[in-house]
């Protein structure tokens, strides 16, 4: 089958064995799928966010050396069911899915692995259990979609935000404006957006975000001056996912403030033990989602409490993925680019030209 | 009046000036003081210490080169008061106190000031408001001990640790034993308790820990995965306040781990977001204490619900401070020396000595 691989740092269309659904597993034909900050990342530093797992206690059994297929915002279509499954979802069921799988070096990410192609592949296994159906006439490029707005429901679930929280939102990327999305299906805010980029900031707003600032013009510490009062615990999402930047919302929180660290930094980062303790910070670290919070995610994109029109700025073919990692490095450009296995090359390179 | 002072790094008995109480401000006779593991720490880091206070937002008007008389966890007697006082507290009222004051030069903290003369010294000035009659016929060397324990009670009661949780008292010097004994107190537990020093486990075990693990001999990692089960929330409580101790528990803890930072580090000392991401880790840094915190904690050593004796291994007079002060850096021999203005030196130096 096609796919887009990641072979000596390149990403190139090569041909790739077809893959078969093992126990508790289905074969998946890939409609479309996300490119995701972190894959970004992953192209140049695959072997730090390897080792990084490691030392968390979840190996991965990836060789970052051999071919990577990259994608876990997938969206697709039921082709065939493996051993041991269900069947509850018909062949040409179009689905979304948590990108999480077994195989026979053990627990496995699809999208991040040798063994398991991601969504940037015409055809994927998946697991079965963590499968849901996308309905009510969802099209499977805003369904794409759930994935990365699991991240933002799953960090402010996390954060149990006090209601009358001052809120701030900094980075304005897909994870900051997935966030944005969660905090307003929520009613929570005011909500604060933070971000050095114009094109960025109108996609916050286009979200929902109430008050939007040009990073530029105004230091956080002054936005939680003028935002609410003092009684008013001040949580910053940090969704920009750079070495510094926790580090810097801790500087510019007031006294108790709380950060939800929801940006994946892959190369070194740290935070400085001083002004955390003195001011009595909290931080808590969101990472991924639970399969609940994926499924209402889901469900509030496909019926309408969360718009992610406005986050959907480019659609690329398989051999337009290389052009959309770059793309995406331009924040006046884009917010989202998905990979659709649709649609004919020459009509939706365009999206990504100038 | 005789004093304590830090000058050039070394602790001497001089003569200071005399107090004078301002506005809503007592005379207080000091009884007995405590020295605190941060006064060890601030003799040879005070400037590292107001560095961070000031990058935190918490700018303190101290010279860290003019003299500073050390001492918040003091405990003495009403001896008169300033203009608009209450006087709700009579000449002779034994008093514990929070340390925190206002002068001329803005907020200021009793100890670490060089206006306010801490508990080193015969006699200082206190904010009226923040001081509670000593009851229950509790000795001044024990009512001393309300304010490091009142730093534990403040630890549980910012962490909300679930009813449920398994819990890792990391460190057992005089913080971490305030910690096993508010967590006690509270019915929480089991507590296990971890040091590599034969004398802190005693310690803890006196102070009611359930399970008291040599560091020597087993990981924290080994720990959690022999107690309770992985439902159950593990909570670590830092009580070492040595630079990487927050790190090497985030990376013993179990995924969805919590940090309690109780320990103060004044030396740099920085945590690496990749892991503490990876595994999902809450941190949560506790610093002090409020006004309730410190009552509840007083009225628990007077009512005989926390048992401070055993973390009282040594009383000096203010001629034994500088020895005090290298005794404490022997955690075999101490947990706790307070220095006290009540009895003649000869007597009380041997409670130092070999």
């Amino acid at each position: 089958m096609r796919a887009v691989v990641l072979r000596n740092g390149e990403l190139i269309v090569a041909e790739q064995p077809e893959p078969a659904p093992g126990e508790g597993q289905v074969l998946v034909r890939t409609r479309t799928c996300g490119i995701c900050g972190t894959d970004l990342h992953a192209r140049h530093h695959l072997a730090n966010f390897l080792d990084g797992m490691t030392r968390s206690g979840s190996h991965l059994p990836t060789d970052p050396r051999a071919d990577v297929v990259f994608g876990h915002e997938f969206c697709g279509e039921i082709l065939d069911h493996g051993p041991n499954t269900d069947q509850r979802l018909a062949p040409g069921t179009l689905v979304v899915g948590l990108p999480y799988i077994t195989g026979p070096a053990g627990a496995e990410y699809v999208g991040y692995s040798n063994r398991f192609p991601g969504g940037f592949a015409e055809r994927m296994v998946l697991t079965e259990r963590l499968l849901f159906p996308v309905g009510n006439g969802l099209s499977a490029d805003h369904a794409a979609l759930t994935e990365p707005f699991a991240i933002g429901e799953h960090a402010v679930a996390r954060a149990r935000v006090p209601e009358d929280a001052r809120i701030m939102v900094v980075g304005c990327g897909p994870i900051g404006l997935a966030v944005i999305a969660a905090l307003k299906a929520r009613g929570l805010g005011p909500v604060v957006a933070i971000d050095f980029s114009p094109a960025r900031r109108r996609f916050a707003e286009a979200m929902g975000a109430d008050i939007v600032v040009d990073a530029a013009d105004e230091t956080q510490a002054s936005v939680w001056a003028r935002i609410g009062n003092r009684k008013q615990r001040a949580v910053a999402f940090e969704c920009v996912g750079r070495p510094g930047v926790v580090q810097h919302i801790i500087e510019e929180l007031p006294r108790n403030g709380f950060v939800v660290v929801v940006g994946n930094v892959l190369e070194p980062s740290s935070i400085d033990q001083v002004i955390a303790f003195n001011k009595e910070i909290d931080i808590c670290f969101a990472q991924n989602y639970t399969s609940g919070e994926f499924r209402s995610t889901l469900d509030n994109i496909a019926e309408g409490r969360i718009d992610v029109t406005p986050v959907l700025t480019g659609i690329v073919p398989p051999e337009g993925v290389a052009a959309g990692f770059d793309a995406l490095a331009d924040p006046e450009k884009h917010a989202k680019i998905i990979v659709s296995f649709d649609v004919p090359a020459p009509d939706i390179s365009d999206h990504i030209s100038d």
